[in-house]
């Protein structure tokens, strides 16, 4: 069983608040939840927002659905880096038999993986992850490179919690700029001012923290020190269920590792590098909830404007 | 593996097409695409047409991911009759060795399955599957029942394909009836009307089927006749890919098998019956570009009314 990450006090109570006011229904499993008509609008208003936000930039949308084939989980770097954040898919390949005995065992709710085996897909850990492979078999980038918009995308972090905003699966919005380093360095400035006063127009208090991802293992404690020295990840901060400061959004630069894995080469032929520009949906709107209350009627009528309500 | 099923050459020439017009990308493996930005204004603009037409029966809308608690596919009957199409999410339990293990076999590309362990949780199979047991938790439904939106909601069915409308996962779009049985039959009948008109304004070829869902082995066979002898599915098929009728929509009466299982009790105290109305929203996209061609812009000015495009 995966590490279960209780949430404090204030967390778990917040998220007995969201799901009476019918924002969120739980499901049975942590970190897994329906949202209701209210949140979704909250959150698809949001989305919008960047839409329009990321609009000037003419990003091209590519709306990758939940899973990607396996073999990209095992070249990008993901298994090494964070094996246990990572779903993957299995399925039943066995003759009547097997299906029978797979049903007498599951209807025992025991362990009926024994009869399942891995599938050629995974579930996505991060909405740009098949962006890198479907801009390679384009050939070489065009000048001045590509800004791509991967929609809102859901993404699975294995990572069950009693804390509303750590779900395991919920939606990422990433623009993300392929090109030069030069180019891919000056775009994510350009974003991090952008993205602060776009969360900050809502009524957001943010703030703004150089981070490291959650790297696995010893190993994994180098990694995040290096990403945390060269500034490769920055995140956006804002107060959710009793003021827990927590990233809403982040942006990661990637320097030349996916460029290298998948040949991805600027129009000179140099290795492309990337960087993206990540909202965590569920996240921003759970921070709009706590910052303004839980009925939207009652928010600023600036903040009900920009998100369309 | 999973028994691939071959498209007929008019349907891989016409994946070839779609994938030229930029409205469906490849992915590596079959029936999983990332959609292009016109492919998904149709979806949405479909979908959204939806939401208007069963405004007046002003559905509750429950937002849910593409994930189900795997207790709920071990209840439900799925395995039963589906295990075929099923899916199921692992994730890896282990230590700092064996995640070095894992990711050496792993980045060979070979089976590193054995490193995984099931979840809690599967892929769900179905838009619809989870509503019962959140509607069976608050109790007995009020009088003359619910009806409930699941929204566009990802689902997944193990199915590879060549043929673009064979995907193996997609957006279903169901409106789903919780009441007493002679509600639930009337509202199935009323939706048949309503569905049926919906998609022949938008000028499809619709044609109605009483069908049978692809129950799996011999036993199957038994319980797909049954399901068509007692008209408990019916689909409306268009032409997709070189005029191959498709399934772009069904409806199911589930009679008392959901009201069962989670104990959903009418306001009478009877056992619930369950129906729904589901659309498939990348057939349906498929059809309208079959129908009336890859470029929107030469689609009927009311078509494009219509979707908002």
């Amino acid at each position: 069983m995966p590490e279960f990450r209780a949430g404090s006090p204030e967390q778990v109570s917040y998220l007995e608040e969201l799901v009476r006011a019918g924002l969120l229904t739980q499901t049975g499993v942590a970190g897994v939840y329906a949202r209701g008509p209210e949140f979704e609008r909250v959150r698809l208003g949001f989305d919008g927002l960047v839409t329009r936000t990321a609009a000037p930039e003419a990003p091209e949308a590519l709306y990758f659905p939940p899973l990607l084939p396996r073999l990209q989980l095992e070249t990008s770097g993901y298994l090494g880096s964070f094996p246990h954040l990572a779903g993957t898919v299995f399925g039943f390949d066995g003759d009547e038999r097997d299906a029978a005995e797979q049903l007498a065992v599951a209807s025992r709710h025991e362990d009926w993986g024994a009869f399942q085996t891995m599938s050629d897909l995974v579930l996505s850990p991060a909405a740009c992850y098949p962006l890198y492979p479907a801009v390679a078999a384009r050939g070489a980038l065009p000048e001045g490179g590509l800004t791509l918009d991967t929609g809102d995308s859901y993404v699975f972090r294995r990572e069950p919690s009693s804390d509303p905003a750590r779900m395991q699966i919920f939606h990422m919005r990433e623009i993300v700029r392929v090109a030069d380093r030069d180019t891919v360095i000056s775009w994510r400035g350009e974003w991090r001012a952008r993205a602060e006063q776009l969360l900050g127009s809502l009524g957001l208090q943010i703030e703004l923290e150089i981070a490291h991802d959650p790297f696995f293992g010893r190993a994994g404690r180098m990694l995040a020190s290096a990403q945390r020295e060269l500034e490769l990840k920055w995140e956006l901060l804002a107060p959710i269920a009793g003021g827990t400061q927590t990233a809403i959004a982040s942006s990661n630069y990637h320097e030349g590792h996916f460029g290298d894995i998948y040949e991805i080469r600027t129009a000179g032929g140099d290795t492309a590098h990337t960087g993206c520009m990540a909202f965590g949906e569920e996240r921003v709107t759970l921070a709009l909830f706590s910052s303004h209350g839980l009925d939207t009627r009652t928010w600023p009528s600036g903040v009900r404007d920009k998100l369309g309500l």
